[in-house]
C-alpha cells in the first residue's frame, strides 16, 4: 500500500496513477494545470461533488458512476477511496525559477525538506502547509519521495494547492535564496533558541532534516541559524511532520 | 508493513511481537514491567546501547549478537530495525481506576483517543505525548488500533513511558473524569475557541475523533467545551496527530 504504483507508468508521459480520497480528487479536478485522464466514482461521492462549490468537473473529463466494489477492483483493496478515484499524471513541478517568482517579494514563508522518505510524512506537511498558508514547499531530488496515491492521499489537496519544487542541490539553492532575501533556519534539537523565542524574518525559509537521520552536518552549516522545538528531555526528537505542523501553526499565529 | 504480525501470538500469553528500533527497544528495557524474552542486536547497536545511561539489558535476558541481514530474516525485509529487535509481550495496561490513581490530583492533562485507527498517527501522538509531558493517553476499546511493532517503533519509546489505558465506554469514563474535577474539551473545527485563546483548567482532557471521521455527534455532546485550531478555509482538518502535536505543544508551553 506505500509505494508507488509502477504499472501505471508510460512511456513518453509523465508517470499515471490513481489518485483516490475525496479532497486529494477535489484538489486535482479543480486544479487546470493538473493532467488527468478518466474519473471512477459511486453515485454517492458524484452528489458530494456537484454540491461542492469548491471544485467541479472538467466538460472532457472521461467519468464513470461506479459501485464501491468495481472502484476496489481498479485499485485493490485496503485503500480508504471513499468512493472516488482519479487517473492523473504526476503534477508537474514549477522550476526553481518559476518557484521563486511564484513569491511575494515582501513576505513570504519557504519549507525545504532534505531527504524526507516517508510518503506519509511528505504528505501531512504538505496538508498542514495548505492550512497554515505556507507559501511554498522545496524537495531535494535525491532521496525524496516523490508523488504518489499514498502522499496525495495524506496531503488532502495540499499537492495541488501549494506550491512546490524539487532542486538538484541545496547549497545553491539556500544561496540562491539567500540573495533573494531569505533568512535560513534549520529545525533541530541542537538549536539554542525555541521557535516560541524567535523572531522570524519576513522572508524565512525553514530546513527540516530526514526521518532517521535529522538535519545533515552540511545542512546545518549552510543555515543562518538554527531553533528549535523545547521537548522533554527523555526524547530525542518529534516526528517530522509533527514538527512542521507546530512551526506552521505557530507561524500562522504570528 | 502495517499489520499486526499475528504469527506471534500464542495462546495463554498477551500477544508477543518483534520489537524494532533503537528508541523503541531501548525503552521497552528499561521498563521493569514490560515482559521480554530475546534481544537481537547487532555489535554497533550493542555499543550505543551500552554507552546509553537511559537503559541497560536485564541480565536474564537471553541477547543475540548478529548481522544486519540475520536480524533482516527474522523481522522480514522493509523495517528500519537500527540493528535491534527485542521480543516483547505487548504492555500490560492499567486499568481504568489505576490509570486514574497514576495522576496528579491537582494538575493533570489527559488525551482520550476515539476509535483512532492508523498504528502510524497512535505512535506518533504517543511520541508527541511524552515530548511534552501529556500526563495519560486513554484510547476506546471498539475500533481502535492496539499495540503492534509499527505503531512501537513510531512512538520512539512513548508507549512504554506514558501512562495509559482502554475502556469500553467513553461516555461512563467522561462521567468519571468529570466527577474527579475534570474539564472536557473536544478538538473539532466546530468549536468557537482557538486553542490559543482558551484558558484550560488545571485539569483537562482533551478528546480526538477518529482519521476519516472526525469526531462522533455523540462524543462531541459529552464535551464541556468545543475547541479548534484556527486553518485556512481551503482545508477541512489538520491530520490527528498534527493537531494532537499543535495542542500537546501549546498546553506544555502555558
Amino acid at each position: 500500500m506505500r509505494h508507488n504504483n509502477k504499472k501505471s507508468a508510460k512511456k513518453g508521459h509523465n508517470q499515471e496513477y490513481w489518485m483516490y480520497g475525496y479532497h486529494a480528487v477535489a484538489a486535482a479536478l479543480f486544479n487546470i494545470s493538473r493532467i488527468k485522464s478518466e474519473l471512477l466514482i459511486t453515485s454517492e461521492a458524484n452528489k458530494r461533488l456537484k454540491s461542492d462549490k469548491t471544485t467541479s468537473i472538467p466538460k472532457d473529463l472521461k467519468v464513470s458512476i461506479l459501485q464501491r466494489s468495481e472502484i476496489e477492483h481498479v485499485l485493490g483493496k485496503g485503500y480508504n477511496h471513499q468512493g472516488i478515484c482519479l487517473k492523473v499524471e504526476k503534477k508537474k513541478k514549477l522550476n526553481f525559477e518559476e518557484f521563486l517568482e511564484s513569491q511575494n517579494s515582501d513576505k513570504s514563508n519557504i519549507i525545504i525538506l532534505d531527504q524526507l522518505e516517508d510518503a506519509q510524512n511528505v504528505g501531512a506537511i504538505f496538508r498542514s502547509a495548505l492550512a497554515f498558508n505556507i507559501d511554498g514547499i522545496i524537495l531535494t531530488e535525491s532521496q525524496s519521495v516523490s508523488e504518489n496515491h499514498f502522499m496525495a492521499k495524506t496531503a488532502c489537496g495540499g499537492i495541488d494547492k501549494v506550491s512546490f519544487t524539487t532542486v538538484p542541490n541545496l547549497s545553491t539553492t539556500l544561496r540562491t535564496l539567500k540573495d533573494k532575501g531569505y533568512w535560513a533556519y534549520g529545525l533541530d534539537g541542537s538549536g539554542n533558541k525555541s521557535i516560541i523565542d524567535s523572531d522570524f524574518a519576513k522572508k524565512s525559509v525553514f530546513i527540516f532534516g530526514s526521518e532517521s537521520d535529522g538535519m545533515r552536518h552540511l545542512t546545518k552549516s549552510l543555515c543562518d541559524e538554527i531553533v528549535k522545538i523545547d521537548i522533554n528531555e527523555n526524547l530525542e526528537s518529534l516526528n517530522v511532520s509533527n514538527s512542521a505542523a507546530i512551526l506552521f501553526h505557530h507561524l500562522n499565529n504570528q
